[in-house]
């Protein structure tokens, strides 16, 4: 049994998922954990969505210790490097160019809600209004201005100040999510449209919209394409800003580079986080339009860690992958893969006790329960897999596998989920 | 010439260090950086404080590349890993127990920002009161909650929404300023003291102060030891927490491991980042009394970056530093070296023109406007030392070596940096 | 012509009736208003709804002057007075025990915005929440806190300041307004219902929903019972207030003395101002049931003019009016009238062009266009007769004469409104 | 004995002055009351200051009586009246011709809380700013605009939400209240002014400085001239208005028309309320600079009693008081009379026991304790006289009789006041 009384002595109460897996862990390489007692788990978390290119990937590896060797500059705040040339570089000609797109890249603060307020600040400059409109079961962050887009309760109510000056609506999801009266599946926003055109309605045009293509941990509700693009006109009607968080579902993880790409929607701002650094060490980034980011002056916004040599190097051979779409079809036909083993569970149990959501190397089993999500966590881990509950009440399991997950370890950790799921959801314990 | 090409047609407007410094780095050792054309520089800047035991330091070079080799656990979230629990013992054992200090340690996400959110909320729950006391000149980062605590207007200006619930009120120097008439150097807390206790004043008892000991990006302004512990009176008075955000100036910086030992206050909470990390990667950490600690509830402030393996190696090994008192005499001795060639300065131009401030390695000269200091910052890094301004109207240029940096490289860049402060006070050009 | 000299030197530019009545006013009676060259003006605004008895009641007239000659406490603050004791007894006797209601009186301050800033306030406290729902087109005043709930963004913009704390949903309206896409004439509370059981939609449980049965200002809307109805089960559910602003359709501008007693609706605050004074001084008050009322401390909420004895007088005759059912019935009988005259005029023109709502004596002909409305309220004026626009756009004339016109002066008005309408609404001019 | 039983069972827990005078107020003259049981009561509290020209004025009850049989417009918006030119040439010609001031009279709403919350939405449109300093000690009014501003804990604590867009500040008192360390006797403007002109202070400039120059209900504070004056300089070097609320000490009550006329300062806008109906009927009005009055566009803060025909006819009889100094001569000498009254008390008990403070006809006696004040009210009312108490913990008791008392009832009333001091004071019972 690992021994965990330093952490029990010593830590802070608001730890949390290591109560979910309550063990040691020591090592870890590609898609597996192993723990202080030799048990090897495989990974279906990857970090919460950053470890897209696995634990201790060996280009990194290798990238990163010569760079140390060399007496790289780890640190830089946002002086120039060289690292920081090549990453930019290696972005712009692997990802923007080909795509067509023509943004800055804005380094603030190595933190996804880093990149969610500077967004903010952005969007509230370039229209000089004050509200930014965000969505049901959105997350967003823990930091005062982005903790007032996140939706969940649980987080809102700690921040002990009224969080103003954004509002929610409903999610243009693609189905209806299991027992969802929200709207969001059926959701028209001429409504909101309406309101906007309406100088009595109460609501004032807002500063930007703030969403996620697939709201990861609002329980992987998968926005529908037309949704997103009726979403942009309105934005572009009301003269807001449409920014993309891509924190967690971007860097490849639904089998495109960007989660919007499929609904070929053009967003103003772009949030990057998670998976852009590699090899989970911190850094995120803000895709801006030139015609807003001229709007920023020199170091209005700043921080620290905005230089990060290590996450730039391993960033830099993150994106070796997506040199082609060698990555993004496996990503695509693993995500058909895990996809069709979920619906084989949605087959056996019905579509009233379970439901599939995701697209590429997102998936997740809505089981309709908090409880029966809590007992499968708790006996995947049992099992020697990791996997995490998400949505409203944490009824939601979701499946993020790194992307370079090999094929027998995606079928094995499937297995055993498959498993524990057909035990769970039989009322059954594995 | 360095080729910055890249950065100006890709990056943001925001990126602002780099119009300071216009180069590109390529390398860097202990307290020296090297650009892309070899030319070298002495860093008085140290990462804007983070590289307390300088750049590439060779004990974390080497502990890192054994953790990555090792396949080490770099990313984890807030789960258990093994090198959490040295990082954490080693805390424990080198600088909680011989201060006999009692503080859970709380990872609240890997910058200075992030530890500042948390607190506020703390604070927050813990009084169940809204308001918080933050002081004139006080830099506590730029997410929305700790932005409302920071005072440049330049920073809260881009907010776009107002600042809320923190009220400033005049920091408590141990002497006047140059020019300032805010009252902080001659400030007694006893009109705030008898507003809290009148019903009728219109200020309401706030959930926390919270100060740092000594004020770097405000212009090196240092608390007196009075002051601290009668604002510590204060808030024990009015039941507020007592928060020292010793973000820029702890983790030996001062002379001592946290800037406030010297004052024998016992803070509430005790937000660390910037150099807890060791080698520049982020980490940051807050230091809760665990009577406080008990009102989280888990989980209630996240954030991904919170576990990060190369963090807690290189920050165990920069512990290690602080077994004993040696590198603390170090910093002593330096910084009275430092400090008598600012005294030499002053004498030489006269208090009215400028000033030194600063305790420790943490000095700096106040110029009296920002032109000057401006200039002299230009003209340090035309001759090869970095250094940077602070305070209001960016006229205090700050020193901060790393606290490893060796006397000669010391003595040589303080011989640049007094020769173009000759220079620039009296009118000519180096 | 009459000489408006003094007030366009020395009055303020916000002055605005005066503009779209462009005369002085000298003398008044019943639904007639004079102006200094003697020209008569059939009054159908009733000074914005508070003129239910007409000016200058006889009635009320006598009681005031016998009660100024008596020396009755004419201000009273909150102390007790003969005059007040008898309002609050006729009150009580003529319509609350008649209905089985059971409140609270509450004086707040003369104005409605008072009434309803106290209302908000109390909502407030006894709920622990800060939100309060109100509707898109309510009007609810002009102070912070009411005009936070107020919709129009003309009165909002004037803030200078964000208004917080309140949010606005669609609202019920018993059928589709002209050309409405907001959704309120088939909006549904299942989706609002459904938010606030969910703990991540980002919608927090609200202190208080504050509704107009009839939205007097917003454009005569009027809610259907269902939806009230279903708006108290939501407001239960969720262990909010429900709050009735009946300020402009309170007082038995509907046909019953209050607008929601058709939907069969139990308030837990009623506000209630204009007409309840009687003659056109100012009066204000809350019903509170006494559950809630037991929340306040005394004198928390304050203001000078809470007791005004000539209001109570002349309140206290407008009271008579309800002991029996006979001007209840004249207003149902003059309100068929005046909705069958306008519905005459809807068939001439046809309901692409204009539609009729209204209930008892607030009737209202919507336009569908700003300069129509516009041109109706001057030609009539001209005509001789008063009436106003309302709703988003000022597209919508609003007809409230008082309950007491004379039904061959209501006639005539008609006949001059029908005249009017045809011309503008034919493209002529009368 | 008072039946209060009707009052006791149906009015609001809200209900206060009534606790302190314990009785049913059948009619009033000048300065006297009478209750049901034909007790008769001295009244030094004029309705918490608007009955400057006593109960039932006799010119004023003629003038009412003649127009309400004339079928005067009584209630008439924001529309021309007859009755309102006369008021407002009125106005014009006696109080601001003489004093050669220009101001815009602009008519807001009846309430002192409506006329402050119009101040500040001008201030805030005029210079776009959103904070405003109000003071230590300042009454500004119950709705949530300028509750904001109010500073008693009391009334803040039942907003329910934050208070914002307001600081405060210490008051300029002419000399220290008794055990006061708010600092307010010996303040400065030098701190404030230098935050101002300190981009990193964390203050900002506010829109405005609300201010009282004498504090009525924090407990009769009387402004110093120089820090008026000062004050005045602050806002016109800051670019922010100065408003002085003159609601209870303007219109006559020091002996000048304004309270502020003795500084010499120019205010920017000035409320009143209170005083300026004459009757004791709701009226307010701002005075507003032409410069600052062109921001407002028409309407655009509005609400139903504006037009206060009565108001209006007794406002303009108290107008003719001030056609020359017979009035204002009186108030200087009986004011006197109850100040030297006031410090044979002090005289006979001690500073350190009790304070005088006032100006004119607004006379206070500071007890240093809640209970003493509340004693002597209490046996005020038992001995016949009606007084009230202010300030901080309800220490002070305020004298403000009206202008037109009779000599000898100021006599008496004094004479009761004096004997129960004393007597309370001396710890017995009168």
């Amino acid at each position: 049994m690992a021994d965990t009384t330093v952490f029990e002595q010593h830590e802070s109460e608001l730890r949390g998922y290591c109560r979910v897996y309550p063990t040691v862990f020591s090592s870890a390489r590609n898609a597996r954990q192993f723990d202080e007692d030799g048990k090897s788990y495989i990974d279906f978390f990857a970090g919460a969505g950053v470890l897209n290119f696995g634990h201790n990937n060996p280009r990194m590896k290798k990238a990163l210790i010569e760079f140390i060797e060399a007496d790289g500059v780890a640190h830089s705040l946002d002086t120039y490097t060289s690292a920081k040339r090549e990453f930019i570089s290696a972005f712009v000609d692997t990802v923007l160019k080909p795509r067509a797109m023509d943004y800055r890249l804005q380094f603030i603060g190595p933190t996804g809600t880093n990149a969610v307020e500077a967004s903010l600040k952005l969007a509230r400059k370039v229209t000089g209004r004050r509200n930014v409109v965000a969505f049901s079961h959105g997350f967003h962050g823990m930091t005062l201005g982005s903790l007032a887009c996140t939706t969940n309760n649980y987080f809102r109510n700690a921040a002990g100040v009224p969080l103003e000056n954004v509002t929610h609506q409903a999610f243009g999801c693609d189905k209806l999510c299991m027992g969802c009266r929200l709207g969001c599946g059926r959701q028209s926003l001429d409504q909101l449209r309406a309101a906007y055109a309406d100088s009595s309605s109460g609501l004032e045009k807002p500063a930007a919209f703030l969403v996620e293509a697939i709201q990861a941990e609002g329980g992987v509700n998968v926005a529908s394409d037309e949704w997103l693009q009726d979403l942009q006109s309105l934005a572009r009607e009301v003269g807001a800003l449409l920014i993309v968080d891509d924190i967690q579902v971007g860097c490849g993880r639904t089998g495109d580079y960007f989660s919007f790409e499929r609904a070929g929607i053009d967003p103003d701002i772009v949030n990057l986080a998670k998976g852009i650094g590699g090899y989970g060490t911190p850094l995120a980034m803000n895709l801006v339009k030139p015609e807003h980011d001229r709007h920023w002056q020199p170091g209005e916004h700043t921080g620290t860690f905005r230089g990060q040599g290590l996450s730039f190097v391993a960033g830099r051979e993150g994106l070796r992958y997506f040199e082609d779409r060698a990555l993004l079809d496996e990503v695509v036909a693993k995500g058909e893969f895990m996809a069709a083993t979920l619906n084989g569970v949605v087959e056996r149990h019905g579509e009233s006790r379970c439901q599939r959501r995701g697209r590429g190397m997102i998936q997740a089993l809505d089981t309709g329960a908090g409880e029966h999500a809590k007992a499968i966590v708790a006996n995947c881990f049992e099992a020697g897999l990791l996997v995490s509950a998400c949505g409203t009440g944490g009824r939601v399991v979701k499946l993020i596998p790194p992307l370079t997950i090999e094929q027998e370890t995606l079928a094995e950790g499937l297995a055993i989920f498959t498993r524990v799921v057909d035990q769970v959801l039989s009322g059954g314990n594995p």
